[in-house]
């Protein structure tokens, strides 16, 4: 709990007088449960430490950014390199080109890219192409998808008017008919189909796709000259460094990247095929910000690490360890958990939880042990994590289990 | 001229195998005319190197970023030092709220903050806000003002559909008849009024709203309940650090900030007054850097130097020096300027230059003396310049305008 003399207490007391509801967004912890501090002093490889120097070890990785820990060497000496030069000019640096080069060498269906900030404008902009590339104007997306939080796909319709969303058809994410009906819904009019990596929706059990779905959706845009593009910004270079529908063996036209590219500093892209060159020369879109060399040189760093081949390995073993303990760890308090998707980017849900009140109880707990988990939003693992670091977790889980079994025990 | 063996070319030439057209967006110099290079290697104060090491005094502040000049001293410390301790992690740092309070502080409209990265964050952000805090949908927009690059503002109309600005209703600047139109048009589903900080169109006359019109833009809100939207994102902090429309004596409802708000790291704002406060809390709005903390460290440190009360004046100033000295340049050649708008973003056109010939050909001739300018858009001052880089694009100037001469004489 915070204490109300706490520096985080006293920081949120300020923040309310100067930030709406005292913060905003997916970071706002008035949405997770007690306990959690709001504010962040430091962090060093998969350690953060609050305000009031406490310290956890963390399995969110400030929400998907952190790829190989805080502080990775080698992103932050490119970062310290750069710095010294320039970061923000009248136009971009080596480093954008270098970067661009590795992504086209790295992703198979990528013959070029296009850099932004935020994943929300990499979802825009791929959008935007498909429908320039087309001259039509349906998009089709999973119902309960994230996509970005812009009134076309915001989660929350505060703001929003009906015409931001006018040209959507809605189809359930590996649900074949679901998506033919979408498809014949759009007729001549469809410019793409937007799909998730895997489904990663909040609060809900993840989920794969199935090549079945895959294949259905890649067919259905080959029929129709329509984009198959991938919202890879969440789970991009966790799960395959080509995209991760390479586990599926379908390739789509556009792919929208942020999050990890960079080990967190701002950065987001645009790939695709050959195809939709032409259209991406035709979309005016653009930052103040998106060439700045730092992000740039981050990322290459970060890529080049990448690319090394022990990351993604890493994060699965240490992924699979942490599901394993936490399944045996909830089975010997008598407790049911849901672990779904891949297990870097872990999902646990507690069994007859529908209002997520084990879950809090467990994450608020676990958080007092010292592990920073989240009990509705998927979870991270980075290259940096140990098997100390699950060890702890697992310590942090069974405080967490045994709050949840009093819960059960005294409800 | 860029030669075809030198690092600038060998680079464009990589480019345009990666990215389409080779560049994208504002930074794309094939849309300022030749000579001009795409990539830059370093920047120091007000001097940036290109990547074959030739130095320019720069005149465009990386498009408005750069307000103290690149590495600023008390920006890059404080940068370092939030660095050494971190940057994008599970919440934000302290370094956020100080900066909510130093814009609460300096913006007399000001009553909250909520930061993004992107200017068109910023902008969408304050829109989404209006709308969600009015329960209505219409927005007042003035013919050919650029407010950023998404599908609902952009410029373009590639991959654009009709009902991404189905609720857009133009007027004209400065127009008072053209503007009460407009609300007329918009009735009781007015939810803003969006306005820039001043007309700067690109390759048009720069103008200072009239008092008439900006009294007139405020009266229409404060009669319907609308919110009035100050896009300060181009001028912000370099006509008066409390909001452009200080100078004419009307306050915003809410403001979009964003380009020198943290001296070149990304960094957006919108800020907003009590009445509007409820709405910030209702919209979903978030980003995976937007809380990241050193820029919010860098926007601490540039206001903070901005605070102490130089930085205008001194762009003010040596913007006044340039515009008089360009004025003298041009009469001594026998050619007619117009220069409009507020010196410390200088927008040169040359009169008969319907084509923007003569600009770019000025342009051209004063690169190779060593100063950056733009043929068509708004320049920048900063805090950095000094009387001796006035001088030099004096001198560079010079030969610009002889270029022109010599082109009209041959014409």
């Amino acid at each position: 709990m915070t204490l109300p003399n706490s520096i985080d207490g006293a920081l949120r007391a300020r923040a309310r007088r100067v930030v709406p509801g005292g913060m905003w967004g997916h970071q706002n912890v008035a949405r997770i449960g007690p306990g959690y501090p709001q504010f962040f002093d430091r962090a060093d490889g998969t350690r953060i430490w609050d305000v009031d120097g406490n310290a956890y070890t963390d399995f969110m990785c400030s929400w998907g950014p952190i790829i190989l820990g805080h502080h990775a060497p080698e992103v932050e000496e490119a970062v310290r390199r750069q710095q010294g030069r320039g970061d923000c000019m009248n136009g971009p640096g080596e480093a954008m080109v270098e970067l661009a080069e590795l992504l086209v060498d790295t992703i198979p269906h990528a013959d070029w890219v296009q850099f932004e900030k935020n994943g929300s404008d990499a979802t825009t902009v791929a959008v935007t192409l498909a429908r320039a590339g087309t001259g039509r104007r349906k998009l089709l997306v999973a119902r309960g998808a994230y996509h970005g939080a812009v009134p076309w796909c915001s989660p929350s319709l505060a703001g929003v008017t009906a015409e931001d969303r006018a040209h959507l058809i809605h189809y359930e994410y590996n649900d074949l008919a679901s998506l033919r009906n979408a498809v014949d819904q759009a007729g001549s009019d469809l410019a793409g189909i937007l799909v998730s990596a895997f489904r990663h929706d909040l609060g809900q059990d993840q989920e794969m796709p199935t090549r079945e779905f895959a294949q259905a959706a890649r067919a259905a845009c080959d029929a129709t000259g329509a984009a198959l593009i991938l919202d890879d910004v969440r789970a991009g270079f966790r799960l395959h460094l080509g995209g991760s529908w390479e586990l599926v063996g379908v390739r789509p036209d556009l792919s929208a990247w942020s999050k990890a590219i960079a080990n967190g500093y701002a950065l987001a892209a645009v790939t695709g095929s050959e195809r939709w060159r032409e259209a991406a020369t035709q979309v005016f879109t653009t930052g103040s910000f998106w060439c700045s060399s730092i992000a740039m040189a981050a990322g290459v760093a970060t890529l080049r690490e990448l690319r090394r081949g022990e990351a993604i390995p890493t994060m699965e073993r240490l992924g699979q360890a942490l599901r394993d303990g936490l399944a045996a760890g909830a089975a010997r308090h008598g407790l049911a958990l849901r672990q779904t998707g891949p297990v870097q980017m872990p999902m646990v849900l507690f069994e007859d939880d529908p209002d997520f009140a084990r879950a809090e109880t467990f994450c608020a707990a676990a958080l007092t042990r010292g592990a920073y988990f989240h009990p509705r939003h998927n979870m991270f693992l980075c290259a940096a994590h140990t098997e100390a670091d699950v060890q702890t977790a697992l310590d942090a889980a069974d405080t967490g289990f045994a709050a949840v079994a009093q819960m059960r025990a005294s409800a």
